[in-house]
């Protein structure tokens, strides 16, 4: 049975309605380049942009990514801000912080309330309850997510992984894996359904590269809250250009609800 | 395994290829109307066109029907055409024919090489021993076919059904069901999965609906080898339009493969 699925609502939009939400992201490397790129990027108006400040090369410097936060969140105005320090590990950039250095980050990050939202890796999984504290103090919703840039895990480890998450307390738990086949989307398809009828926060789930394309079109009817897609760069395999991906959901959804 | 998977050609358009095949119904009543169907549909390029005879007025007429299908033939060149009886229990218009003379018919459409293939239904078991004899003298393709407008039987079911068209000799196995959530429609994409696997002909598969859009959009990937779109006129629920259905393809298989 199908647990009515709590909404996030941020700034207006809706994660985990009846639409999916597109979430663009921004992978600058200096100020100025995420500040053109967010420009860009809000142009072509995405539900919520990701700032992936693993990418950004003054990370080192809580100073510079707070003001550099200001100056997305110009631009962005209402468009809610997804705070992002992907690891190596599941498929971010390289940065010169130690976990503990990250989780003082991110606390900044939320004390600012300069962003929305942010997103934590299920890896560690001590230091999450303080930050989970301090989010929640500060009204910044909070993603766990897990990453497998190399398979698809088994169904159930998947939807283990989901449920990891709400029981950490997060907001939305997010699933990104790589498919090595067709029946591997299938796996992922299955696992959203049987997560978004066993857990009541949103959930975000994909298959990466080329192959896991038809889940960032489709994830949402599985219960995918949000897909993600090209602004002016991509963050991950797979992504295809916000153009696209709305021009599919129009074709498909014209059909699908008033055929 | 995958056993490696024949591939029907038909005047030269691949069936069970790399590429979807794109079929397009012809629904007319009258000869004049199926004619002026056929030219505008065959405007739009389908890969193959077919001829749903069942809703033909003059269909108890064997004479008129080759003389129709004589007329699709000049218009539609070397585009395959398939002639189908949908019967009134499979989502077909009531026609005024037995099974006894249904079969009658099929067989002087055979012989007349009007046709480059046929669909039966999986239902009538003893008379397809015959057809399919006669159709294979004459160089026809024959389809068997299962359509379910009220639910999804279990994957197994559909497997199931797709093997028995197979021991029945046929050339390609067809499927087609109503779905009542999205867990159904994992189900036939699961089923196609499967019975790719276990089968060595084409199979098309489909849930139909505004629900199963998806599944003309994307069966390809699990192993569907044709997919139903509207050139005038739809022949069953959730079929979409033709250049929907081209623009779809285009956008996934773009950034699938060359992403």
């Amino acid at each position: 049975m199908n647990i009515s699925q709590k909404i996030v609502s941020v700034r207006g939009t809706q994660i985990g309605g009846e639409q999916p939400c597109i979430c663009t992201p921004i992978v600058g490397a200096s100020m100025e380049q995420i500040l053109s790129e967010t420009e860009e990027v809000c142009r072509k108006r995405p539900d919520i942009i990701e700032w992936r400040a693993d990418f950004f090369k003054d990370i080192y410097d809580p100073q510079k990514v707070l003001e550099t936060a200001l100056a997305i969140r110009k631009i962005a105005g209402e468009i809610p801000i997804l705070f992002t320090i992907r690891s190596e590990k599941e498929g971010g950039n390289p940065v010169p912080l130690t976990e503990t250095e990250k989780i003082e980050l991110f606390t900044e990050v939320c004390k600012s309330r300069l962003v929305d939202m942010i997103d934590c890796e299920l890896l560690y999984e001590e230091e999450l309850a303080s930050l989970r504290q301090v989010s929640k103090e500060y009204g910044i919703r909070m993603i766990m997510s897990y990453h497998n840039f190399s398979s698809t895990p088994p169904k159930e480890e998947l939807v283990q992984k989901m449920l990891q998450a709400e029981s950490y307390g997060a907001d939305i738990a997010k699933v990104a894996v790589m498919p090595a086949s067709p029946q591997d989307l299938l796996v992922l398809f299955q696992a959203t359904q049987e997560a978004r009828s066993q857990l009541s926060i949103p959930l975000i789930t994909m298959s990466m590269g080329g192959l896991g394309v038809i889940t960032r079109l489709a994830g949402w009817m599985f219960g995918s809250a949000v897909t993600f897609a090209v602004g002016q760069n991509s963050s991950a395999p797979g992504q295809i250009p916000i153009e696209d991906l709305k021009e599919v959901l129009h074709i498909v959804q014209k059909h699908m609800f008033h055929g």
